[in-house]
């Protein structure tokens, strides 16, 4: 847990460096399976005063169970991603620029080109608009639910983010770390398909062949990219 | 009032770190209630070299009360905003390259997602075309009349900011430091915006719910993001 | 003439720091009126390694007069623009990549803003497509040439930059320093220009008294922008 | 060798500061003529971490030479490019974003302006999409050889770089510093034809004229920018 909690407050403290964050407009979490408690940033703490005893612990039904200041205000929405996505263990929220510009427009980002398809396999989708009655309600809660709704036949390990319709994205990972990578991926080709789209507004989504190829050589039992026996 | 000139003084020299000015084109006032007097940067002096006792003390009729240096040449705007808007204690003004884009367009900025909704409730207006009268008359004086006769009908506390037509964005705040972080925003959306709309040009601005929601979950009574008792 | 080295030996260092070139792809030099010389950066030389007795020295007739370096390939053009400008101190040319793209695009830079107003008093123009005798023939010089061409009819003091055609952007001032400052405008104003245009296709330039008001506020003998008896 | 795993090394560590990748997504080789053999990063080290002894040796059929770690997942497709291309000594992959943006819209960089010319003699060609064959198969030999394909009547000196489709681009040149220095020009005539054909999207190729000026001052016999006997 003290581990977890070094994690969590290390990912947190570099969205800025990543240029992912204005202020505190940011949040990182992490899950352990074995003893179901989740770990986050506090709600408007800024980056660079974070210490990792500051990180607020809770179950995923919501109860602090240690920590003395106010969890992230998303938190609600990281619970329903950790109980609905079995295997992440790391979630990041960010109004990273690009890719809240594809939220703001209500679209996914498509798989335009090699770069998406070596961490993405195949568009990251945006939700649906919420409802009135959502929004007016268990807020937070409910974009959790929109985003589950979302990866109705999508596998959330293959594709480890989402936009938010007229809201921002969510990344996630094994880890804290590697949900942080994620994020930075996820703004990264947000802002090529910004401008490819803006080049060459037909441009299909790319072959399927080429999608396998890429995903398949980094991910799954035979990646041959980086060292043996190392996480990439 | 030496607090106040420290904390212009500051709010000016961090304009640059956060790419908000070119230069000297841009200064941050301030004004105490108690006193009825407003703290200004002097014109045309590099942020990096500005001193607390630089600083030009004036009252709401423009009379210099304290300072040797002469003051920014758009003080006349600065207070024709505080007597008309009463509560605001801080003005930014700059020609930061974003909102200075939709000012050059002469639109207003529509709300088009919840990183605009958390500070600005609602569009960011562009004022009128100023007349040839205005502008060949007590120019500065006209900017701010302008700039008042746009927020007649919307709450100058609830919109901290506005853009002046084919010139460049004003925003404020409660003090110094509030106004600049409302004008790093405002740069924000500004870009943000304009990218939405390159990518989705029919795209209506956000729910009113969604609109309401963050706004009012980080301002007003039931405000419930950062923690209890600090400002955010 | 050491001092008229020294300034333009940390005119052209400043260059990278304003992020006005990659490599060595800008120049800057000086002109002194009293002597008639030109001193120029070498050819080829990073701007970190310059040093001032590095500076190439010339009559406006292309003599070299000191230095031990070869000067810059676009010597000629600097030349052409001292001896048909008067009262021009300084120049540097760039590939600063907003001006690039205008230069590119084969299109003037119209005054669409205040930010503009302050500096250029009016459009600022492209040359022509030069003639394939001419890019043959003494080609730096007859770009020279074509910049001056461009002048006919406009005041080289008031609208102190230009757009090569197919090429890249110069600009002028009093003394180098001043032409540095005015090269980092072209830059922001190019750049505003181009997304004030995407954004708002059909926007005409800007009013002419609004123009006026804010080239005059700073220019000229009714000036009052800055300290008094200051430059700025 | 030594010389030449320093050399490979630094060109891999400076991919960083020229804003040419993130995390990993980059690559830097290097070919020793005499010996026959090339040397390239290893897959998936970070470059600050990078020490010249990681570096990978191998000859032209691919067998490991020297090194420990595996090579850059992308080597094949160097090997193919210094079997085909004589007189290259260096190749830098990376997803530079601008670049990469091209590659995804599937369109060969033209020749818009004299920062183009100076550098590349002509449009940067785009490849033609692989087939389902190529990429099943040895797909990053495949690579290369789409490439070569591609340059089939262009000169690779006159023209170091090519976009792979849906990919992402490949610089060479006469050493790995050389290659670097192209992949950063690379980077920045794709940013600017972008945008150039954004403002005007009908503005053809530059004139011939202005493309051999420019291109044969720097390169060939007659070259006389820089200092005589310096390379530039």
């Amino acid at each position: 847990m003290e581990q977890l909690k070094e994690s969590v407050c290390r990912a947190n403290a570099e969205l800025p460096a990543y240029g992912l964050v204005t202020f505190t407009w940011g949040n990182v979490s992490g899950f352990d399976k074995e003893s179901g408690l989740m770990v986050i940033k506090p709600s408007g703490v800024p980056y660079e005063e974070l210490k990792p005893e500051q990180m607020v612990v809770l179950d995923l039904d919501g109860n602090v169970v240690e920590g003395d200041l106010r969890p992230s205000s998303d938190t609600p929405t990281h619970l329903v991603l950790y109980r609905a996505f079995p295997g992440i263990g790391g979630i990041v929220h960010t109004h990273s620029p690009w890719a809240t510009i594809w939220s703001q427009a209500g679209q996914g980002i498509p798989a335009l080109g090699t770069t998406h398809g070596d961490y993405f396999y195949g568009t990251i989708p945006c939700t649906r608009p919420m409802t009135a009655e959502e929004i007016r309600g268990a807020y937070e809660h409910e974009t959790g639910n929109v985003i589950v709704e979302t990866f109705r036949g999508i596998d959330p390990k293959a594709v480890p983010g989402v936009l938010v319709y007229s809201h921002a994205p969510f990344a996630w990972g094994k880890n804290p770390m590697d949900a942080l990578h994620n994020a930075v991926v996820l703004e990264e080709v947000a802002k090529m398909a910004y401008h490819t789209r803006q080049l060459n507004g037909g441009i299909p989504s790319m072959q399927q062949e080429l999608l396998d190829k890429h995903y398949l050589r980094k991910h799954g039992a035979n990646a041959y990219y980086g060292q043996p026996g190392k996480e990439h």
